[in-house]
């Protein structure tokens, strides 16, 4: 999950942090004991990250999946989490999808903290990991003739969410249970230049890599893997949708990734666009921006 | 902060954590390359840990300093805190009040993230620190024949949290900016069979580590450092306060603390009572609990 909030910078700003290294992503990497330590810390709203009214082990299961996402991003292991809960009337819910989420997931609840409040609920999820490579990708590091690629469809959590909003009979897994890429991410992470998960939509995260490496991607939509059940009017749509949790990254020119991924793209010189699609500018809303 | 929950219960019982050690306790403590990592994650909200319309700067010290108090419990140093921040009118009070703790406390912030809510809002701090002692204190240790320990007064918390809603000209300093003992605990940890900080009050705090330790407390109201400013009517009231953030520890007899310190008691054989005062059984409240 993105969090470029003027807040952080603000708060960057103020407090040096000479510990760490790779702060302009969403994650903490430290050195630690001798190894690389990763953390990262995402909140969810209700109203806001969740429907009002939607089974809170779905919630829970987000709120698991996005964090480990960061942590996938990375190469990282995931070590635990600590969870920060506001208590709610299907408390009982919440934990049966925590627990399902650890599980599949294989991560320690380590501890954390619960509070009660008046109003729309409030959760927090630290979720710490152990870097597997040496060189910890992050999005800066895209070089002019990297190819561009994506680990799976975008679209399908749109239509899910849609699904549920809407109550029809589609299916809404993909909004409701995403998979951080965490086999994907490990494997990927000696090989990349640049890495992120594309939790905002991959328009605006592309925009973000591009920016951090100071690159122009020049992305073929025809390249782009959509679901099977997307109308192909909606293709556009997808691209600025968020919450496929898929890994954008780039390779050396001539570099396979090892595992299965789809080539959207390559890295050119910087223009005044940091990304263009089958030749052409952006326009409009390039994504969802959380605050 | 304490954090005793039926959900965290619950939690733990559903997600068993091969990797921890210390969960009895606020803090996670986990082997990390050559090293030992103490984590912990505390919450406030708006209207139940601070006062509507409280100056946030103080908001933010405080967030600050109770989780650095779990990690002073500890001995561990801390190497870096992550924030989940709910946006509101007067961030730049908080901004100030985040800067001047962490610069106090010279505790790097490592990342976080940002959200906006209606209603009440929800503030979360995760901080990371480094056991400095290969032993780390919890609060199952004490042994009948130890004695017990505390830093510095209580009280002065219930007196400036009292100054600050009556508008009184009393300091509130204590209630608005706690010191966690930082350094106390990294003397201590060597030392102490049991250690913890006394977040929701002495007696509540004590009766916890009695249990946790299988023993008796018998403190001696009269050894029980207060602030020069409470009147002699509030002791009993100043036990059951909490907010002060001393470290409250045992030692092996004949151990003296190595920084100064009170001794208020001893640890006997397990009675129906885990904490006598005086050598009279409690009643009533024993402290503040947080949901």
């Amino acid at each position: 999950m993105s969090k470029e909030s003027t807040l952080i910078a603000a708060l960057r700003a103020l407090a040096p942090h000479p510990a760490a290294r790779g702060l302009q992503d969403d994650c903490a990497v430290l050195d630690f004991g001798g190894e690389t330590l990763v953390l990262t810390h995402d909140m969810m709203v209700e109203g806001v990250h969740w429907l009002a009214g939607q089974d809170m082990a779905d919630v829970a299961w987000k709120l698991v999946a996005t964090n480990l996402s960061d942590l996938a991003a990375k190469g990282a292991d995931p070590i635990g989490v600590l969870l920060g809960f506001t208590l709610g009337d299907d408390d009982t819910r919440f934990l049966t999808g925590l627990n399902e989420a650890l599980t599949a997931f294989n991560v320690p609840l380590l501890g954390g903290d619960t509070v009660s409040a008046n109003g729309p609920r409030t959760l927090g999820l630290t979720a710490l990991g152990r870097a597997t490579s040496r060189s910890v990708p992050d999005r800066r590091g895209a070089s002019p003739g990297d190819t561009l690629w994506l680990t799976g469809p975008v679209g399908a959590a749109m239509l899910g969410f849609e699904a549920l909003r809407d109550r029809t009979s589609a299916d809404s897994t993909a909004f409701r249970r995403p998979t951080p890429r965490l086999p994907e991410g490990r494997a990927l992470a000696p090989l990349v230049t640049a890495m992120m998960d594309v939790s905002d939509g991959l328009l605006i995260d592309a925009t973000r890599m591009a920016q951090a490496s100071n690159v122009t991607f020049a992305i073929t939509s025809a390249s782009v893997p959509f679901p099977p059940s997307l109308p192909p009017e909606r293709q556009d749509d997808a691209m600025r949708w968020g919450d496929d949790y898929e890994l954008l990254f780039t390779l050396p020119s001539g570099i396979e990734p090892p595992i299965s991924a789809h080539c959207i793209g390559t890295a050119n010189a910087p223009t005044a666009s940091p990304v263009i699609v089958d030749g052409a500018v952006l326009h409009g809303s390039l994504g969802y921006t959380h605050d």
